[in-house]
């Protein structure tokens, strides 16, 4: 299974207009807040590692993402160096945790220092069978990403005019996409 | 509030004799199997630290302890040093999680290392108000523990003489008491 996604920065206002104007189908709006951290004895992003505890809540009609963290579900996940450059393919372990903000104490007693805590606001449309995800990230700003999923090699090209033509649909250019992840944008 | 407890390597099949002949009301018995790691940057034994996966489930009538882990609920635990020696106080953080497993290659991931695994069968019981603890712990031996709870630092002498006596009672020394760990034991 390989991923093809492109995202660039673009003003929610107007895509959800145009999202609407093609009867895209509206999903769940979910918050995440992800701490990220630094290892006390390597650096991680020379070693393209990353260690993540995620919260992530669905918004419920009329309430705030802040609020719906309330009762979020805590994951911990560790995510490896690429062993297979061409796919992508990366070692990664995640379990549930019950509670975020002890995990986090637990990674801090052993050594790990928080490098950045990202929050996000995420709203799923499903429109041409591509899923379209609009994110309000704090303190960088808004972003659209597109996404489909394909099994084989074969269909990466397609799948990325597929994904670009949905792009372009929304008004936006695929020439703008952005390489770089939230946390990193944020780092910079 | 203060645990004052005493340990002693002693037949299991002795004192269960004891317990019976004195009424001790019989509790549950778990199988917990306890994986320790070594930090990559810093020495856990030498900075009286510890970190912890422990899986623990019951064990029913019949049951073996190794199927009744397959149940299992795991916690990751960390324990600082020691923050007030008077009180034997130390930080402490703990978390349940959904996967031991997914928990311990997460902590692999980013460089702990496996010290040990202390795998032990605890068959509680109450007698005169103090816990005693039947452990018989994997590839180290059978071991008794009692236990009691305290208010206040002025009750500790008093609470050791009954944890002493109830040694006593059945039929072990408290002049033979460990102060070792199970881990340290092992590791000897």
């Amino acid at each position: 299974m390989y991923e093809v996604e492109a995202k660039v920065a673009a003003d929610h206002e107007r895509v959800r207009r145009e999202l609407d104007a093609r009867d895209a189908t509206a999903g769940e709006t979910v918050v995440q807040e992800d701490t990220y951290f630094d290892a006390p004895h390597r650096d991680f992003a020379e070693t393209d590692e990353a260690l993540r505890v995620r919260e992530q809540a669905t918004v419920r009609e009329g309430e705030a993402p802040g609020e719906a963290l309330n009762g979020a579900d805590s994951r911990v996940t560790y995510k490896g160096p690429l062993v297979d450059d061409e796919s992508k393919t990366r070692e990664e372990h995640e379990t549930g945790v019950e509670s975020g903000d002890e995990l986090r104490a637990v990674l801090d007693g052993v050594g790990f220092t928080e490098a950045a805590r990202v929050r996000k606001v995420r709203s799923y449309y499903a429109l041409d069978g591509v899923t379209v995800t609009l994110d309000d990230v704090t303190n960088l700003g808004e972003y659209v990403e597109v996404e489909l999923e394909v099994e084989s090699e074969a269909d990466i090209p397609d799948a990325r005019e597929r994904a670009y033509g949905v792009l372009r649909d929304l008004g936006l250019d695929p020439d703008d996409q952005l390489r770089t992840s939230y946390l990193g944008l944020l780092l910079e």
